[in-house]
């Protein structure tokens, strides 16, 4: 703690979390704890057709039930706010549905109460009519269907780069994001091989533990959101911006969330509690069942059409890629999944000649957003999958098939993009020294048939993206952070706190994070798309740094040694142990847009995040049950600021997406109506899912753009998981299974008609 | 809203309280309407003898009470906490009362449960036997007694100019304070006319219409405390001191206060919430009745033994001052109040000769600590009174005497400084004009007689004392203020915005203002002692100003004029609606500390406060009853920033003081038990107690040294009330009243006994 810079090295240390103690013992703090003086409860009242004209909404037996506050729909709102709609990429979504619903699950009505009992047996008491309109479902059919979800689109304009939307005439496609490299139709005519593959991926839910659930206190002029929230500054300048209002007067807080993964991004209840709070000049609260979540924000189901050209001795030398992403009802941030994800569709391969077509694409089915992954895991599906077939095809060993391809420090990217600090070639001989790849593997007996299988996918960070950051000296030495990063379990509060500490000499517990608070805490993009450790460290960086040559010069001014201890220097400069020293950083990352024609650039991303995973699977073949055994989940993130968090990020990642991978999907009857829109129906995995090995592991690396040589590694688990156990039961059975979920009625079918083959290999 | 600075002045408009709305609508937010999940109630027991050690407290009926959730004394608390004493000049006062107890009200225990009701039926079931000490209660017979109050002295040692303590042997005097200049005992061997006379005022309360209030919430390592403070850093500080914690495990919030007027300074509720919540690990809030208030913070009641010599034409040449201070039972402020205002007992004049002795007494009654005025009030009023005696002595108007005599600029003052900035002749001249003094008056017909009188006062300003500011200005333009300064009625909130705005081009409504929480708004000495227009907006304004320098780096950088809008700035730069710039400031001035032995410095204060007041009384000789007819408060604010409220200010510290100088006395019977404890018994002025005259006013000044020019004006308005009214009561009918308060009974008796002169006059 003295003005002479870093004694002690903090970042690299496995440290505790700051905040354990207070989870452990329930004292944490949550928005679901939070009670406001004369605070209404809000319950929602859903659509129940997919597609309707709204006709009739009869709330009168909802609001003659005793102890109903008010009834709010729709016309309610746009009674008093001319165009209640948001939404981070297009402003497409009602705050409550207006004219028509276009979905099974969307809000229609909000009953409020004091008592949640009555507001939700008011909710009961609404009915509506609807006239009902055709409804388009699948993603493919709806990128061609004349069935309009929209009949315009309305781009929000915050996405700069968003270039690719150009008037178009099925606005289904809210967008569609195309790389050209080369010539890939030249190049598949003359390849000594082609493959083309087509797969699949299911619409499922984020399931974070803490549910969905915003407050709201308003004034006349200006109204303060409690929210969990992965986006507090994004839910300010939206809410500021739907009510026609400067952003200081829109204020957001949140404290500790119970899991994001994407869910909590954007606009969810944020805009409906503050214009309910406006309106009824009392606290709004919302707080989602778990079940309602489902109708809220999911994951796209996507088709992904591959098709690569490969060369007698199995060089890839050109891939087409075609990717349509169901998007739902409403936008969120799909496009921006479609264009930011989807120039990384062909793999991380060195391929020549690459042509990429993705189609963000509304349906009505409930809206998909990020999770985890930013679409990643849906790519990394289809071209794991993929690449195993050419290899297997190939009669070559999947791994020195893919050692023969993969992008290089220093060779260009699908964009043009030199690649720099992206550790492919690490976390694939990592894996392979891991799952002994060139060892003896035992396969199996009886009924029980044993295989392995591993996966490398990539993501590039989303960007611009901008992060600021205020750090602030107390005058006995120790510090506050002002932070609007979110700690929703990832540990950045502890990360964040060891950075500060790096740089000023402290431990991390003599930092104090301030959690988001617009007026509190300065801009920062958003929790999401593992951006916080690069770019918000960066800005903590900045702003310590800034705080330490205050604190020199202070030293200097002062006459004294720059090794003395701060507390001294204040109480010298003030007279007591008063002031702050205070330093402020700000971050944005270079970025050169693509080409609005090619899609290239020479600088797509910030950095590079890999991650590869390896399984080890048993198949019952008289069941179709498949036990993964073992999982190694591999990630590059640098240099590890937590390592041990970095190693639980890795495994937690993994095993969520082994959810994803062996039993979630949301179910759809033929109306549109989801099936098992409950956890008793919905599996997500349980402790008997888990591998009895399983491991999150990081390679020696470092990020030289990075701060201390850090990247973000969030996601980077869930890339390689699904493929790794689809190539694993290839291997163990001969079965290629082409879509997710991997349930034992899928692998049991395909067991049953080996020949059925559900691919269109050529 | 452009880059290019100032096209508007907003500093200098009367411009409508920002807050309004949100108090008128009851939506501020007070922490009396704080409620936590949890939160317990506690009630005190207090202290029923002056001086007594404490044999015995029996909680046993409190603790059986259904209900009661813990009953907590002071040993409870010192079984935990090893030194739980607390005071910002010496830490002599227990979070509850331990091994004796010095005043009647002294809290003794506290009772915790969730409903208040239990918990004051409970605490009525404590009872205490005591080992009754003789007590003292007159602060001059105290300060030579043989009964001490405490059997040590502690120096807190955060204020590092206490200089005048030492090792001395009477512990009921805790600071004693000398200036020597020149040889007034000389002079006044030598003076063609030589005065003398003592004045005495009366303990009496402060009165927020909010009474005390505070509430805390702790974990293992950390604590939160909610409070309605004047000084949220200080209570950080000390709390974390008497913790043993970092100053950043310690969180002070305070919203909006309902007055403070120096009442809620320093630690009043805040040590004992804190450390019951650490105890019982639930929520503790304590709310004050407002009878309560008697027993925690009162103004010292005075002794005040001045003497002068004159010269023939009228010159004051020399002047002793002996002051006496009541501190009551703990120091408080009192040692600072003794020494800060001591230095200016001698009054705004040009005295060659000064001599002042000043003494910080402990006795047994409720404690005293700064009350609007810091110690002013009582000083003004004797050497004001002794003024207008002098001039009767000598047979010259009161003006014109005070006109030959006072300080101006260029002139030293009696600690040596030399004036500058202090209008006493700008004040005196408007009072005359205001008054029109040299005009006809009306002096009243049969049993009403008509009198007129004036007063002149004069205050340094506390230092040094630092304050910072955070200023943040958002993508779209609009701006946060962080700042640790308390609205309390003052109109601070609106009066920063007004700053910030100025600086920026802005207008105080695009300006939020972040009420003090010391994990986010930087440190501030305290709001007290006028001190906030002049230390806080010096902060603002270099903070605001580093921004506006950041904004048009940014243009340049950016290639853009500097008049481009901010938004477009943050646009262009960070691509889309984000990011922040923010700013810091940082101020603290500059301070020559007096030398030991003689008290003299060239640098006492960073400004001087005048305050003057004119009035017209009608004193009925049947009654005694005093009607105050026209009250015209006249003080030097430098430049006004809201003119509007330097002119509220004035007059409402007027009022305040007309209560203090007409009716406000707390009585004490012979045990130190006050006997009108209660608003029904102790009377503060109501509306027709008012003058129909009753103007504040400021004149036309410049502080050159002040942000804009501008100076505090919180306090001034109670500088000349009481001694212009004792003048207007001696003009009227002809009797000098050396006491407050000059209640009818008072003014009757004099009047009766119109030759038992109650003064000291030689």
């Amino acid at each position: 703690m003295t003005a002479d810079a870093i004694q002690t090295k903090q970042v690299g240390r496995s440290t505790p979390r700051l905040e354990a103690r207070a989870k452990v013992t329930g004292r944490a703090e949550y928005v679901h704890n939070l009670r406001l003086p004369g605070m209404l409860i809000g319950k929602i009242f859903r659509s129940t057709v997919a597609h309707g004209l709204i006709k009739r909404i009869d709330v009168s037996a909802a609001k003659a039930l005793d102890g109903v506050h008010r009834v709010i729909t729709g016309e309610d709102i746009r009674a008093i706010f001319a165009d209640p709609y948001y939404g981070p990429a297009y402003h497409d979504q009602p705050v409550l549905a207006l004219d028509k619903v276009r979905y099974v699950g969307e809000p229609v009505a909000v009953v409020l109460a004091s008592d949640p009992h009555i507001a939700e047996e008011a909710a009961g008491l609404i009915t509506a009519d609807y006239e009902v309109l055709p409804a388009v479902f699948d993603e493919v059919e709806a990128a061609t269907a004349t069935t309009y979800v929209h009949d315009a689109l309305k781009p929000a304009g915050t996405f700069p780069d968003l270039k690719h939307f150009k008037g178009r005439k099925n606005t289904n496609v809210a967008l569609d994001y195309h790389l050209r490299r080369g010539d890939a139709e030249a190049d598949f005519a003359k390849a000594a091989h082609v493959f083309e593959h087509t797969f699949r991926t299911q619409q499922v839910m984020h399931t974070p533990l803490e549910p969905m659930v915003s407050a709201a206190e308003a004034t006349e002029s200006s109204v303060t959101i409690h929210t969990a929230s992965q986006s507090p500054s994004f839910v300010r300048t939206e809410v500021a911006r739907l009510l026609g209002w400067p952003e200081n007067r829109v204020r957001v807080k949140v404290p500790f969330l119970g899991g994001g993964f994407g869910a909590k991004l954007y606009i969810k209840l944020e805009a409906l509690v503050a214009v309910l709070a406006i309106m009824v000049r009392r606290p709004v609260k919302i707080s989602l069942t778990m079940e309602e979540q489902f109708y809220t924000i999911t994951k796209h189901a996507t088709t992904f059409r591959i098709k690569s050209g490969v060369t007698k001795d199995g060089r890839i030398t050109s891939r087409r890629c075609e990717v349509w992403w169901n998007g739902g009802a409403y936008a969120d941030v799909g496009p921006r999944v479609t264009q930011k994800s989807g120039f990384t569709s062909a793999g991380p391969y060195d391929i020549e000649n690459v042509h990429i077509d993705s189609y963000a694409v509304y349906t009505n089915l409930p809206p998909a957003g990020a999770l985890r992954g930013f679409g990643i895991p849906q790519l990394v599906w289809a071209y794991e999958c993929h690449t195993d077939l050419i290899a297997r095809g190939l009669k070559m060993d999947p791994v020195e098939f893919r050692r023969k391809n993969i992008l290089r420090e220093g060779r260009p990217h699908a964009t043009g993009t030199i690649m720099h600090d992206a550790a492919v070639d690490a976390v694939l001989d990592r894996l392979a020294r891991r799952m002994n790849w060139d060892g003896p593997f035992d396969r199996g007996s009886g009924a029980v048939k044993r295989g392995r299988g591993i996966a490398v996918g990539y993501k590039a960070c989303i960007s611009p993206t901008t992060s600021v950051a205020i750090v602030n000296v107390c005058a006995d030495g120790s510090c506050t952070l002002y932070s609007s990063t979110v700690d929703m379990g990832q540990g950045s509060d502890t990360a964040m706190a060891l950075v500060v500490a790096e740089v000023l000499g402290l431990s991390a517990a003599d930092v104090t994070v301030v959690h988001p608070d617009t007026d509190v805490t300065p801009y920062d993009m958003a929790t999401l798309g593992s951006r916080s450790t690069f770019h918000m460290f960066h800005a903590i960086t900045r702003a310590a740094e800034e705080v330490r040559g205050k604190l020199r010069g202070l030293a200097e001014e002062l006459g004294l040694p720059t090794d003395t201890p701060y507390a001294e220097l204040f109480r010298k400069k003030y007279g007591m142990q008063a002031g702050n020293i205070i330093g402020v950083g700000t971050f944005i990352p270079t970025y050169i847009p693509p080409d609005h024609e090619t899609g290239l650039t020479s600088n797509a991303t910030p950095f590079w995040m890999i991650g590869g995973a390896g399984v080890e699977v048993e198949v019952d073949t008289e069941t179709g049950h498949v036990r993964i055994t073992k999982l190694v989940d591999v990630g590059d993130c640098g240099k590890p600021i937590n390592p041990k968090v970095v190693e639980t990020q890795l495994s937690g990642a993994g095993i969520m997406q082994i959810g994803f991978s062996m039993f979630e999907r949301m179910d759809f009857d033929a109306a549109g109506q989801l099936t098992n829109g409950s956890l008793a129906n919905y599996k997500i995995p349980g402790f008997a899912d888990l591998p009895q090995d399983i491991s999150g592991e990081f390679v020696e690396a470092q990020q030289k753009s990075g701060p201390f040589g850090a990247k973000g590694v969030g996601e980077s688990g869930t890339f390689g998981v699904s493929p790794a156990i689809a190539n694993a039961i290839e291997d163990a059975v001969g079965i290629r299974l082409a879509a997710m979920p991997m349930t034992p009625e899928v692998v049991y079918r395909a067991l049953r008609s080996a020949h059925n083959d559900p691919l269109e290999d050529k």
